[in-house]
């Protein structure tokens, strides 16, 4: 019986760049509000925002535009010109346009599993602009199913995992993020593999399992063939 | 052969009300601007913004915010209050509260299908706040699969029926927009069972393909089983 047949791939950050693009927004936010307060102040009320607003709009960029507005009126104390908050409005639909470029090894790894495992891309944010960004990358074909779910726990990789493929036991799961790819991976029963990007969202950050036999760390995707070696021959 | 083994069904104003507190949220709207325009102007302005940013938000609440905000901006010739779009922020979230009611028949319409058809809930929307409207409608565990989609084509449908069922010709959607549940169904071989709701959005208003065989037309769920044994009788 095979270890693993099935491998779940993380989209943003993982198989493509996302968060800088969140960061060049943030930027250009900060330089908006230049007259009421410094740019790390300003961030931190973004945060704040952000945080305070998750449990009514998910993850994703309409809610951090919307969040970027509501901020705007409190640093200002209400006095924001209402051409800054059009100026909000158009800085959030350029974030929805952004280029989608896929990171490097992405491809060539995508295809060289592909037809050996069954692939899954699982990602969370905006339905629709998740879908945008995987028709733009034309990664698309190399998966076997997308799954686009509201936030990642234990039970989305145990349910994503008995559904489509053998179990979470015989699944592997990839991504940049500790706290939403790898640890509830792992916590569902299935290998977690980290490969870190250089910017990931601070609300996204957890420690490294570190001591789980069944968690892995890759600099980039070309070092997953590798792992699979090793993992497949245990 | 059973000719029909699964029924999809659409969720919104299908399943629980919905549009109705689009329209008490637009009816807020218009009086936060009273001062600006009359109601009518003001929801035809905001219906054009929707239109103009389907492309960019898709379906759902989070994008209707942000449609409301720039109409403000536009109506107002950029003089909106930032007091106003704080709350025009809060009704958008209120919205995203709203409360979830299973309509007549619903439930008992549900139970009585569940384990002869695999039953599909077929939506499109905001992921996160679809997921919560499932939720708390109680009528998750009736279904055997949930597909929240960012739009509703012929091909979505063939997909679905497809990869769940035993293909769209086997399967039946039913739901009350004729173009996103109906329409499109039939279009990919499917039965469509077109479920008027006193209230459904000017941008989902087709006409009904009442010469189709497969199409269907009834007052309420509760009149789904006549059709269901007049169409496993042919």
């Amino acid at each position: 019986m095979r270890p693993i047949t099935a491998i779940g791939f993380d989209a943003d950050d993982t198989l493509w760049q996302n968060e800088q693009y969140y960061r060049l927004t943030e930027r250009h936010f900060q330089k908006l509000l230049g007259d009421f307060g410094d740019g790390a102040d300003i961030s931190a009320r973004l945060l704040e925002a952000e945080k305070r607003n998750l449990g009514y709009y998910g993850f994703g960029i309409k809610g951090f535009t919307l969040s970027m507005i509501e901020t705007a009126i409190e640093v200002t104390d209400g006095n924001v010109p209402s051409r800054t908050i059009g100026e909000i409005l158009d800085i959030g639909r350029e974030l929805l346009r952004h280029p989608v470029e896929a990171l490097p090894h992405v491809e060539e790894t995508l295809r060289s599993l592909n037809g050996h495992y069954l692939l899954v891309l699982i990602t969370k944010g905006d339905l629709f602009d998740q879908e945008r960004k995987l028709a733009q990358s034309g990664l698309g074909d190399f998966f076997d199913a997308v799954e686009i779910v509201s936030d990642k726990t234990a039970t989305t990789y145990r349910r994503i995992f008995q559904k489509l493929a053998d179990g979470p036991e015989r699944a592997m799961m990839v991504g940049n993020s500790l706290k939403s790819d790898i640890v509830p991976a792992i916590a569902a029963g299935s290998w977690g593999v980290y490969v870190p990007h250089a910017l990931t969202w601070v609300l996204e950050h957890v420690d490294a399992p570190t001591e789980a036999p069944r968690f892995r760390k890759i600099e980039n995707l070309g070092e997953l063939q590798r792992v699979l070696t090793e993992v497949m021959a245990v």
